[in-house]
């Protein structure tokens, strides 16, 4: 949970969100019904929910309906995470083994499924339709974003532009829609909740900009997965793209990092990943 | 599409259902447009959406918003399609190749994603929550249904009431969950609901045991997979339930599916689903 002075104001209704998010009603498998609470329980840092409820302190605050879809938004997170990490084949999440590493595929797929359908579950209580519809239409842009991630990875030539419309899916558009159901459930003006909408959207961005960064900057243990996880999978994050940017570096150096993120055979992953973090991009990328 | 002269006077409105689902907006990849296409228009008999028209006659008539839930319960049931066959390895679909056999299973599972978030997209726009909630159980039932039969698998001594409560989750709860909804788009009242939901679930069950009852009596060509699929997974379905029900046959016949259905290393699956063909249980079955 987070722990900002901010959010003082909240702190209560995220305690009634934890709660809410640990009596999700457990399928009839007694071996999943630990798998399910952990994966649950094991949810960083509830930004999500957080900018649902501070949205709605923009308005009337109402915080009955504000949970509903402080819950839903945490769990359609959740699922998202548990099929992204099954695709991906990631043995760690905030430090733990993730369900995919221990569970056979198939069994990660259906978990991710069953939290979508208690995500809609929460979604549909505050009984407002348009809830649904954005949520909708956010696990479209989730899933246009992966898609379009996968057919694009292990390419060198990705630029800012590619980058940004990848992070906007990946990160910013579930903290757009965080906020814009805040305001949405507090029946706020369509100017301050197309407002609202734009605040997440622009803090998901450089949320997703600074956990790119970390991905280099950090020590495994702090990140709790390995360093430059996202160059090892082919992906180029803004640090690599301006790493390639920049042609001041020695020829050989944009070489090595270039190979690195193609997967080339021969490629030295961990000497492209030292390149980056020695160089001024993670600095400039922030 | 079905052509039952009872469904005559839903004719019109299933030719609409299918341009809408022909119309579902395809992510932004093209490579990827014609694989959702092919995946609905692929989409077999349309026994849900019809299901959805005809409970809707039983009451005041409103196509439009019929038509929405018609669209959205065939997206559903084509999303958890999709994540099936990725989750069994499946190779064919209604004689067609799966997703799974000529993409990466990561690119399925996200379509899978893709067309759960249309579903949930022409769930909301009939304005009614009462249909979300009903889908959101209906996909956890499903799930749960999935999960159980994954950890249950490979077990010879699977009773009725195991397969009742699976094909209720695999099929009857879709169908129950069409009929509802038929119900609650028309604003029928409750007693009628209920008795229209009670009417999906039993033709979901019968529909089942049928199609089960064809996995083994139908040659490969016809069913467009191979024959006794269920059984080479594992899956005891009602036909062989009551195949090892029976004491009568020979030991060595009851012996001989058993250890095919327990995926015996030396098991010998094509005799084992010839016993069961040349068997009564096909009948007794249906």
């Amino acid at each position: 949970m987070i722990q900002l002075a901010a959010l003082a104001a909240i702190r209560e209704d995220l305690e009634r969100v934890e709660a809410a998010l640990l009596s999700i009603s457990p399928p009839d498998y007694p071996e999943l019904d630990n798998v399910i609470r952990d994966l649950v329980s094991a949810g960083g840092k509830r930004i999500r929910p957080a900018l649902v409820l501070l949205a709605g302190r923009c308005n009337r605050y109402s915080p009955e309906r504000l949970l509903d879809g402080a819950v839903s938004i945490e769990l359609l997170h959740t699922a998202t995470l548990v099929h992204d990490d099954t695709i991906d084949s990631a043995a760690l999440r905030r430090g733990r083994a993730t369900v995919n590493s221990y569970l056979p595929a198939k069994a990660a797929i259906l978990i991710g499924d069953y939290i979508f359908a208690q995500a809609a579950m929460f979604a549909s209580r505050p009984q407002h339709t348009s809830v649904i519809s954005i949520f909708a239409r956010t696990l479209m842009e989730i899933c246009d974003g992966e898609l379009r991630q996968m057919m694009g990875n292990h390419r060198a030539e990705v630029s800012r532009d590619d980058y940004y419309r990848r992070i906007y899916a990946k990160t910013a558009a579930l903290f757009a829609c965080a906020t814009e159901i805040g305001a949405v459930l507090t029946d706020a003006p369509q100017r301050e909740r197309r407002a609202l909408r734009l605040y997440g959207e622009k803090l998901g961005m450089a949320f997703q900009v600074v956990d790119d960064v970390i991905d280099f900057s950090s020590t495994s243990e702090q990140a709790g997965k390995p360093v430059g996880s996202d160059l090892q999978q082919g992906t180029a994050t803004l640090p690599t793209i301006i790493f390639l940017e920049r042609a001041s570096y020695p020829d050989g150096h944009a070489e090595a990092v270039r190979r690195a993120l193609e997967g080339a055979p021969d490629a030295d992953h961990a000497r492209a990943v030292e390149l980056i973090r020695e160089s001024d991009a993670l600095e400039l990328a922030c």
